[in-house]
């Protein structure tokens, strides 16, 4: 069985966990990464072919891949990359700014059809995993209402866009910013309450913030704690740390949600289903899901669909390596 | 919108529950109910066309359904009626027989090709909605394996099949048979230990037993611990109680169920899924799963496709009554 090739677009964290899951699904094979700092990738992958974003034609002809996976950045990197990428093969994203879902799909989808090509498009585990758990549940517990809930663990997750949103204030030199999920808001649901929550009752917020020497701390913190959308719609700690603390205690990329929907079948049974999920490292996660999702979208390619596509227009089959038999006998 | 029809064959607790569940789902209108009893079927249900299964004739002509949601159980029923409806119309059932999915898969799929219908088999909680998720985890997990675990609130869930057991065995008047699942192998399977279990490591078995006047205790017990593949493997109670007592204390059909997968990413940072149902009614559930799935089924034969489906085959746009702008929109 020939291969399906990819080529990595962009190497930042989601990218090295594309590299990395590539190794463990043995259907696929790296074509290579392209970026737009070739030489900083080149001096990380040594043993890669690394080309510039910008040479089409170069990593067409050298690379022949058949599906892109887009790393990027849902704020600057997608709506500009996206388009233009489909117009040459098969794309796969994680475009995760969800009031902008709507708007993306109708772009990636015109220029797809213009194109003859596949894009699976806003995939990982929010959007992907829970947007099809939550209308899954929707539909087997008629009208039932998900609510999602992220950072359950005793840590909680890390949050990347918070923590950037800290790093831009004067004076910060580092930050990692820390979701928990208000667990008596998780019960609420379970019970079946089917709350109106406001941001604030569901999560809270823990920052940890190194200070450039000289920083004034209460200045910050007040900075902080008004940000509008990031920090002040939410009860928010912050703490001042030093940089080995940071590196140390709270390194890495951990996160986990929960997707939760309390309804009711026939005449008034109670009807409770969840999903959840524990990342050790939140871009791996969404980098393996982008990896299936990369799979699902050659197939598509390959009986010749063409448009975008999200998660809930996909079968599980098509995600998966099983044969139909093996399917059948052990995993239905 | 014109509403689909479904004709309900077989009026069990199952029947009752997709009755129920048409109620909530206001795409769907009920054509009527076949049964081989229609006279049983008539006594409770006064406001409801109810015919002879076996007048296939008449129920085609009166009933006019779009869609048959079978009903009927698995071992002597849908093996005989799924093959028989298929030639009529498109079918849905919740053949749960785990070990003869594969030959079923194959006589449907027959059948269902050769009369260019589409016939949707073996949904419901599990089969169904486990199966996608063990198929799903171990996409996007790569390799993980899955683990089904039934019975983890404190009065553990009802399980048919082991009260139609025990009520077989003479000097039983009626009984009810409550599976636990064991928590510590819930904790081993979440800890990523990957565990070889025995069907006897993962879940216990409660048995309410009411008895006969004069029925001999200690040889129902010995029978009942001894019984091969339904108690003998399993660390199994026995408690004798009166009619009163089951009827009250030991009501309903609620049910309940976990799917886990503990594997890893990228070069072993740790990932979890887990997805968990709670059913106040276990048939009223798989009533619901097959309602979304009639839904599916009956886009599926307006598309013209035909044959045999699973859930691992439908993308869940099918099973949801929301519109693509409202899924993209809010659901994403």
């Amino acid at each position: 069985m020939e291969k399906i090739r990819v080529m990595i677009v962009g190497y930042g964290n989601v990218g090295r966990g594309v590299l990395a899951s590539l190794r463990n699904n043995p259907d696929f094979e790296l074509a290579g990464v392209v970026s737009r700092s070739p030489e900083r990738v080149k001096r990380e992958l040594s043993d890669v072919p690394v080309m510039d974003v910008k040479d089409i034609e170069g990593w067409k002809r050298e690379l022949r891949p058949d599906v892109a996976i887009l790393c990027g950045g849902s704020k600057d990197d997608l709506p500009k990359q996206g388009p233009e990428f489909v117009r040459h093969l098969t794309t796969v994203d994680s475009f995760d700014n969800h009031s902008r879902i709507p708007e993306y799909f109708a772009t990636m989808d015109r220029a797809a059809q213009e194109a003859g090509h596949v894009s699976v498009i806003s995939t990982g585990w929010d959007p992907g995993i829970f947007s099809l758990e939550r209308t899954l549940a929707n539909a087997f517990v008629p009208g039932v209402r998900a609510y999602g809930f992220y950072g359950l663990g005793p840590k909680g997750g890390l949050s990347m866009g918070h923590s950037d949103a800290l790093r831009t204030i004067p004076g910060v030199k580092d930050a990692r910013q820390f979701t928990h999920a208000v667990p008596e808001a998780i019960e609420r649901v379970r019970r079946g309450e089917n709350p109106a929550f406001e941001p604030g009752d569901m999560h809270t917020r823990e920052c940890f913030v190194v200070l450039e020497e000289g920083a004034d701390k209460e200045a910050i913190t007040k900075t902080i704690l008004e940000m509008p959308g990031y920090f002040a719609p939410y009860k928010t700690t912050v703490n001042f740390i030093s940089q080995e603390e940071l590196n140390t205690k709270y390194k890495g990329f951990p996160h986990d949600g929960l997707v939760v929907a309390a309804g009711s079948t026939g005449k008034g049974n109670p009807a409770l289903v969840e999903y959840r999920c524990q990342w050790g490292s939140n871009p791996e996660a969404t980098a393996n899901v982008l990896v299936a999702h990369a799979r699902a979208a050659v197939r598509l390619a390959r009986e010749g669909r063409k448009g975008a596509f999200t998660i809930l227009d996909i079968p599980a089959t098509y995600f998966s390596t099983l044969s139909r038999e093996e399917l059948l006998k052990h995993w239905m």
